[in-house]
């Protein structure tokens, strides 16, 4: 078997950086949890997903056969995040007159979308909660023969101190369970659960619930919680190598997966390696639609938001949340977005300039010493899949190309061959950026430009009274579905 | 409520064309079979699905409010298309050595990556069938219950003969049952259903069967068309309006469905409205992989093929497919391929010429004609989704258009309003066509109907003696990479 560079991941479960070995090499089973598909996807999810793209993208760059399972959740999430409230993508369906699963359609689709404009790689599999309902009843009857669940009036939760009493609830959080019982507020005697720390495996459906199923305890769907540990069991196995996550699924969201996986088969560990992202925060503050900062990707884009300058290109965005570890939070800012911008243009600029260079036969050159360079890359990805120092080596190649070019030094072609090979295998394959067309491809920053022209245009025909010009420009930009919207301050446009 | 322009639909279930009055008005359900995703679409499932894309845009622009269920096969459909032999996506897998779902995921991103090349719109809905094992059982209770069904070691068969009793089996596929009966072979003793004709339900997996699931009758699967019934009547309800799926899915796949519905519900008809798309050959031989010409849609766009000349764009395609009507045979060659393009480019430069037209305040022009024109459009596809005929409906528009540039014939702003109304609806909205961009892969639309209309205005302002806005429009293009370019016929813009 092959030898892979040695890989060092931080790993939530134990709090340390430990040396990756995977279970079956060269295979590795890798599960993220994926949207709820209620809401268009904000930045920081992108954020979550782009973390894990690069986990996929260096794993299969080492060499290993990746199975990597990325979840849709369609049913069972609800408005509390825990077990009381409505099912949010049912809200929806309420509120947009829709059938709950036209909402997941429009809504997977989105992010679907999202992914794709952002070159993230398509998963090996993308399972979905509703596609999962024999398997979720199984584990729940699983559950309920080894002790650590109990029916109540249709519903069926899982025991948390019963659990504790032969394993660890709390081991990825931290989180002790005699403080989370201090710190939860006590039943009202009408709560169906025997203990405010149990969670729903299954509810039993009142009349107004749009999405159920037949199941033995009731006319129900199964807790949010569950879908994740049946789906990445299903296609990894009962032990699996890497789960990943957003920081804020650690608790109760994976605690809760860890309990359901050991209180089914009894192994008190399924996943080796836990791993979480940070958050995305704006100008300092965490980014929340509430907070007005939670743009979406299109409006990132196109730059049409309130807190954005000017539009920004999905390489240029991708590039600066490159740019921070992911264990780390990152802010977003105009100026550290235009510094990201000019960053990937040196460096896109580099590989232009390496691929023009000319060669020279026997002139292999000692001081141009690409193994250091691919060296100190490989040890930067190994070091818990550090992209900022990843990208600080680059930079040093990005020197070495331009100063070769500047100062005529000679190098052979075999020299060339491997600075192309090292600029391509991590630009391209493991930071998964790509050339970004001015003015053509999925580049809406062009458009974006001729929008404000045309915006001034206007606003100059009125100034000169000729109102056929003005309506002209509405007219057309209203056949494309854009709007202008005029104000005390000016005029702008929307896209409808 | 809105009265809706008649629309006739040739109904293969009474083999007439009849006017579509839908079951609750203005919302109408339609259900297409979808793919079964084990391999690459070819351009034959593309012809299909480009039918009924036209029938959802359409009873859209008529002002229906459509839910438009497309289903994904991703389990049970063997490979012999009946009750015997491997399931096609579990075969693919030990081929490919890939978990059955890994299979699934990859042809269901390749089929939606043709979708949107061909630029056909997203279902409303899009369930797969191990998404609704649940209800699949629940079903085949139904029909037992019914005693249309009977249990064989394991599995379950629906039992033709008794339901004919009942029922009419062949209602829509015209075939008769002694006909069927004298043509099938017959069973050799071993064969668990007891007449040839039934069909399976359910059956059970013996072990080398990849996806199962437990049911009251063994750990197994369902059968190939059960999905379909139960998945257009979860989200269309028990009755519903059309039913859609290629000409070779008539027998036995709708035929089966019929029957299963109307077992399970004691309904005779669930579906009002059955079409079904003709089929396309290849130099007039049958399109299949066997014989060499089933080429993929990538194929097709690269020219990568030894029967393709070169590559044609998807909206060539596109618009070469709807030169034909959906229930006639249409026939591929390179030489109508070619023709398609050139009547493609002639409509979009017509679309142009229009509008950079002119217009004279108080000079309508009574020859101009648009009503009538209008008219014959609305009346071609209210005949059965006439595409044909649209588009020889559109040429004469074109003439027109051309005709009133070349002739500097004077027309009023609202005529103008009413020719461009007339070609965005149906060229873009119904027939769903779209700008390609030449010289850039991803034809960025908006960018290039931005730019047409900045050259216009640019034009106007020449015209005006306006110089200060005309350079001030060439110098912002300038400064995106873009040039303008003069001549006698107008100015045309360029990217650098």
């Amino acid at each position: 078997m092959a030898e892979f560079p040695p890989l060092y991941i931080q790993n939530s479960l134990t709090r340390k950086k430990e040396l990756f070995t995977p279970l079956k090499p060269p295979h590795v089973g890798m599960y993220v949890c994926g949207p709820t598909v209620y809401s268009n996807v904000h930045l920081g999810n992108v954020r979550t997903f782009l973390t894990f793209d690069i986990v996929y993208r260096y794993l299969i760059y080492l060499g290993y056969h990746v199975r990597y399972v990325r979840n849709i959740t369609d049913v069972g999430h609800l408005t509390g995040d825990s077990d009381a409230g409505e099912d949010k993508i049912s809200k929806k369906a309420r509120l947009e007159k829709l059938e709950p699963m036209e909402v997941v359609q429009k809504y997977t689709n989105d992010f679907h979308d999202v992914m794709r404009v952002f070159n993230m790689k398509s998963p090996s599999i993308e399972p979905s909660a509703t596609g999962h309902i024999v398997e979720q009843i199984g584990m729940i009857e699983a559950i309920l023969d080894r002790g650590y669940a109990y029916q109540s009036n249709g519903s069926v939760y899982f025991n948390v101190r019963k659990y504790n009493e032969d394993f660890d609830y709390g081991v990825l959080s931290g989180r002790k369970i005699d403080d989370l019982i201090n710190n939860t507020r006590s039943l009202d005697g009408q709560d169906e659960k025997n203990d405010p720390l149990d969670f729903a495996l299954w509810k039993k459906a009142d009349s107004s619930h749009l999405m159920k199923w037949p199941s033995p305890w009731s006319i129900g769907f199964p807790g949010w919680h569950l879908e994740c540990s049946v789906m990445s069991t299903k296609y990894l196995g009962p032990q699996f190598d890497i789960h990943g996550g957003g920081m804020d699924l650690k608790f109760p969201h994976h605690e809760c997966e860890i309990a359901q996986n050991a209180g089914a088969t009894a192994q008190s560990h399924s996943v080796r390696y836990w791993m979480h992202g940070n958050m995305l925060t704006v100008n300092g503050r965490k980014m929340a639609k509430s907070e007005g900062n939670g743009f979406t990707p299109e409006e990132l884009i196109t730059g049409n938001h309130a807190l954005l300058e000017r539009g920004y290109s999905p390489m240029t965005v991708r590039f600066f949340m490159l740019q921070g570890h992911y264990a780390s939070p990152l802010d977003f800012s105009n100026a550290a977005l235009q510094a990201a911008e000019k960053g990937l243009e040196r460096l896109m600029s580099a590989l232009t300039t390496l691929e023009t260079l000319p060669t020279k036969a026997n002139s292999r050159n000692p001081d141009v010493d690409i193994t250091s360079l691919s060296d100190r890359c490989i040890k930067a990805m190994g070091d818990d899949f550090n992209t900022p120092i990843l990208i600080s080596v680059l930079f040093d190649a990005v020197k070495l190309v331009n100063s070769i070019a500047s100062d005529h030094i000679a190098i052979d072609a075999t020299q060339k061959a491997d600075l192309e090979e090292l600029f391509n295998g991590y630009v391209f394959d493991i930071l998964g950026l790509m050339r970004e067309d001015k003015g053509s491809g999925n580049n809406n920053v062009e458009s974006s430009a001729l929008l404000d022209l045309l915006v001034k245009l206007r606003g100059n025909a009125k100034s000169n009274k000729d109102w056929q010009t003005a309506d002209a420009i509405r007219t057309a930009l209203g056949e494309l579905g854009i709007s202008i919207k005029d104000s005390k301050e000016g005029s702008t446009w929307e896209r409808d």
